[in-house]
C-alpha cells in the first residue's frame, strides 16, 4: 500500500465501504461496479472511484471491483487484520453495552479487562471478563499488552485517567466522555460525543421546522 | 437570524462552541476574544471568527464576544431553546445508558416513552418512564406529540420500525443501528455508528504503527 496523506473525509468513508462490501460478501456477490456501489451507498460513482484511487485503486475497467478482495483490502487499510487488546474503563450502562457488543471482537478488538470505581461491581463479570477496581488499571495496562482504552466514565475522571494511561504507554483512546482529552502527539484519540450528535440532530430539526 | 446555507463542517463545530461556552458561563467568565476561544478550543482564531460570521457575527472589535449572549444564541441556532418529545426504542444497555443520561433533558430533549419487544422488560421503569411493548409504539407516537425517535435496536428491526415511525409522522431519528435508514425527504436522520468510529480509531492506530 502506498504511503500518502489521505483526507479525513475519505477515511471517514472507509468504514462505510467496508460495511456495504461486507453485506455484499455475505450475499455472495462477487463483483461490483462503482455505479452499483454508488446506488447502494447513495454517493456518486465518481466519488467512489476517486476514494478508492487514494489507496492505489482496486478496480478494473469493464470488470469493476472484486468484492471480496476490495473488502479485505479496505479491512487491511483500516487495520482490521490485526488484533488489538482493549481495556474498558467504566462499567455503567454504556460500558456494558460496549462490552456486550460482540462485533468488536470479530473486528479484532479484544476486551481484556474492565475497570470501574464502583466496589459493588468488583468481581462481577461481563462476558467472562471480571470487573476490577481502578487501582489495578495501571499495572494491568503495563502487563497485558493493552493498546486501546475505552473511556465510558464522567469527564472529570476521564481527564485524570488519561494521564495515567499515557504514562502506561496506551496507544489509543476511544473516548465517550464529554471532554476533549489532552494527549501527547502520537496517541490516537477518537471521540464519540453523544450530546454533540444530538445537537446536530436538533439543529437539522430546527431548520426544517423554520422552513415549514 | 439570516437564512443561508451553512456548511456541515460549521454545523459540526457549533455543539463544540456550545460546550466550551457553557464551561465559560459556569466559570463566570463574561467576555472572551476569538484568540482566547481559539486557545481553549485548539482551533484558529480566524476559523472561529469565520464560523460565527456565518450566523451574522456576534463579536465586537476590541471587546470580543459576550460569553452568555453567544452561548444562548448558539443554543437557539441549535434549537436547544425548544422542547422536543422523544421515544426511545430498545431498552437494552445502550438504550438504558441514554435514558439515564439526564443532560439530554436539560437540553430540552424529553423522553416520553420507552419501547422494547422483550416482554420481561414491560412494565419496568427507567427514571419513572415505563417500558412498553412495541405494539403500543405507533399509537403512542401519534398521540403524544413525539418529534424524535431514538433507535437502539438491531439493524433489521430498525429498518422496519422506521417505516412505521415515518407513517406516524416522526420528524427525526437518532439512529444507533448499524444501517443507513431510508426515509422520505424532510425527515432528519442523525447516525451514531459506533463500529465506524472504532474503525477510524483503528485506521489511525494502524498508521501510527506503520510510521514507527
Amino acid at each position: 500500500m502506498e504511503e500518502k496523506e489521505i483526507s479525513r473525509a475519505v477515511i471517514s468513508r472507509l468504514p462505510i465501504y467496508y460495511r456495504y462490501l461486507g453485506q455484499l460478501v455475505d450475499e455472495g456477490v462477487e463483483r461490483v461496479s462503482s455505479k452499483e456501489l454508488s446506488n447502494i451507498m447513495r454517493s456518486s460513482a465518481s466519488q467512489i472511484r476517486q476514494d478508492l484511487n487514494c489507496f492505489g485503486g482496486f478496480g478494473q475497467q469493464g470488470y469493476g471491483y472484486n468484492v471480496k478482495f476490495l473488502y479485505e483490502e479496505i479491512g487491511k487499510i483500516l487495520g482490521l487484520d490485526k488484533k488489538h487488546n482493549l481495556v474498558l474503563i467504566g462499567a455503567g450502562n454504556l460500558g456494558q453495552a460496549l462490552a456486550n457488543y460482540v462485533n468488536f471482537e470479530r473486528r479484532g478488538f479484544i476486551i481484556k479487562g474492565i475497570f470501574d470505581k464502583n466496589t459493588v461491581l468488583h468481581g462481577k463479570t461481563i462476558r467472562d471478563i471480571t470487573i476490577s477496581p481502578m487501582e489495578d488499571l495501571n499495572s494491568f495496562v503495563l502487563n497485558n499488552n493493552i493498546d486501546i482504552a475505552v473511556l465510558t466514565i464522567p469527564k472529570e475522571s476521564a481527564v485524570v485517567v488519561t494521564q495515567d494511561l499515557v504514562k502506561c504507554g496506551i496507544k489509543a483512546i476511544w473516548n465517550f466522555a464529554h471532554v476533549d482529552l489532552d494527549v501527547p502527539e502520537g496517541i490516537v484519540v477518537e471521540n464519540v460525543h453523544l450530546s454533540e450528535s444530538l445537537m446536530k440532530l436538533s439543529y437539522d430539526l430546527n431548520r426544517k421546522e423554520l422552513e415549514n
